[in-house]
């Protein structure tokens, strides 16, 4: 997992499944190149496989399920989110929350299995915690502004900060990203200056009449940004 | 939905996975073309597409979410289902089971897609429950069973029985198939004897040297049997 | 269980807590005694075998677990429920969901300790399955108007009408009773008029100024509404 | 809360339930008293009223809801808990796992009221991100010697020193117990010269002939042990 990162989220939209996933896939691919910047994806399980297929570009499901291959109908093993192509995992994201015990159990598969991992968490406290199970990244991200527009990096940055002042003084291996209203290239900026190492964003580009445009925009300060 | 049907749950087994996973859908395709039989296969999350995209079968879905579209990390809506392809859902596995109120919101939705619903439940009790809420079939599945090599039609046949006739005389039109245990062509025609209208099979067939060879065994009871 | 019954569902109201709790439960009592009507109350877990122990009116858990007594730290089992007293169990309320297979389970251990039994769903296709699980009443609940003060019997009578036409269709001798929203004594009388046995009230008593008089209003329609 | 401590969860068995309840809490305040150690009860949701007033011990919940007062039917929430008299609550007990989320709400919550707080973990890592919520004491427990009778400090020793040793070097302020398997006072002993400060047990005691020879033989080592 390379830092700065720029991850974008495709959630469940409308307009980043089926194809469409495939092409959003593409314009991050686009941009990677162009800028030479870090970007994953991170598609629903329904696409996953076939975006880890059709890019050159680190691939994340959006969660996993803690049981191994076999008798688990329904489930999401990291086993086979690996097998399929993906090179990571978002664990925990507010929308799929998960119980501590199994977040660690699938932090420590996932490493086993050489996939990277990110920790969502909603405050600081809770994301030290998630930083004590080890992940590549921690992606702070206050629930009240996901979706919103209203950017964490200008509308809530004392998150932001406590999150970077507590994970480093205690878990300095583990990077803190952040997310949760991002929709410009300001907005991630801003993000940067306060000492993460990345952005985690969902409907300013799978929303975005132009992804190509918007991932050029939020990616160019990622390029820009410290190491 | 067509009826008796062979209905092959794939779980999450290794022997599924990746590319195994349109494989054994393609030995499906061609037993049912070659018997001519209703057979439908439920390939996990993470190949779903690919599989509904390479076989001329009913393709369902292990699970889904009762979400729409949307901002929902991690979830399976039934219109992304739809939209890649597959026909179908299996709803309340054992493995994957429903809260009460979400299962009556999921198949009416299935339905409103036009998708193909069957409703799991572990006995003739909640089997009527489970057609209370009108799918197009409810397969009934002692968990204790599941996965043994210990048929339900032989080892639970009342179970069955009971099912049949409780169904049967308050929502006909409800189908009755079952699972748990199946391993031979004998288990399938002691099910479809026991009044059912097909089975719903895992392990005998995702771990099989030869799955075409079982399913063809496991089929032709269901093509001999009665409409 | 009597029928008409007015069932009182303390939730975790503040004002329903410790011995308030024993406060309510006896004004509830009270009005039983004085009109001869069937009430029954339902104490949070914390307050049940207290409740249970003061007054001489059935006494319902908000909910329990499927587990028996053993090693289940912070479950309710049933068995528990029925030795400190209580008389009964609201299963599947919208704040309290349950897995179709675990409130089937749930039922029939109810039924083999002796307890009454109220299962509440959300609209009338899901009371017809909580019904085909034989509970002594099923409480239809839209849970849109919960603690609104928009009566269901005003403001959504054909989710009541259609549920008593439906459940009793199929199975006649599971009661039908209605909540969500009940503030007044017209709105009860508006109920049992559509045909229901009998409601379910939560914030119009828990959080009245005089409980007594509350209850007294909610009563009387039921006192003279048909058996 | 006092170290070192001895604490005594009632799970849910039969013979911790009702008036045996009461029983159990008041042999635990006795050895409490004989021995000026610390020992609290964590009696079962339906108990947790009585036994608060009955007895002058720290008595803990088993669990608890992360709502507040309101309309949460079946809920457990911390105020409710402080309101009948407890002083503290243990979380995410392996039978009662939270969601990170959740758990890290809890705690900010019941700090805010003044309840002391335990937080089960299975091993040392995920130990780590509990102590990182900071609260008062941590207990490692591995799930697989639960209820077993081998006892934590004898058959897996190494996972108590492991905890001891993380939480020391980053949460010094954040005590560590232990339990799973503990049946005599010997285990105690053990646990205690690994480092821990204190013991959760259940069955041994809950499921003794002799519930006050079995607590005070637990409690010795704990009061001969260092603070």
């Amino acid at each position: 997992m390379d830092f700065p990162i720029l991850i974008i989220n495709f959630k469940t939209y409308r307009e980043a499944t089926g194809r469409r996933a495939i092409e959003l896939a593409k314009a991050a691919e686009r941009v990677a190149r162009e800028l030479g910047v870090a970007i994953a994806v991170a598609p629903s399980h329904l696409e996953l496989a076939q975006v880890a297929q059709s890019v050159d570009l680190p691939v994340y499901a959006q969660g996993a399920s803690v049981e191994n291959f076999g008798a688990y109908t329904s489930h999401i093993p990291l086993e086979a989110v690996k097998e399929v192509g993906a090179g990571g995992v978002i664990l925990n994201h507010s929308e799929a929350p998960l119980a501590l015990n199994q977040l660690a159990k699938l932090l420590e598969k996932a490493h086993s299995l050489n996939l990277d991992t990110v920790v969502c968490a909603p405050d600081p406290q809770t994301s030290l915690a998630a930083a004590a199970l080890a992940p590549r990244a921690v992606a702070v991200e206050p629930p009240e502004l996901i979706g919103t527009g209203r950017a964490v990096s200008k509308y809530k940055p004392e998150a932001i900060v406590k999150t970077v002042e507590l994970v480093k003084s205690y878990f300095p291996h583990v990077a803190v990203i952040t997310g949760a209203g991002i929709e410009s290239g300001d907005d991630v900026e801003a993000a940067i200056k306060l000492g993460t190492r990345g952005v985690l964003v969902a409907s300013a580009v799978a929303k975005s009449r132009d992804p190509y445009g918007k991932i050029l925009e939020l990616a160019k300060p990622i390029a820009a940004g410290p190491p």
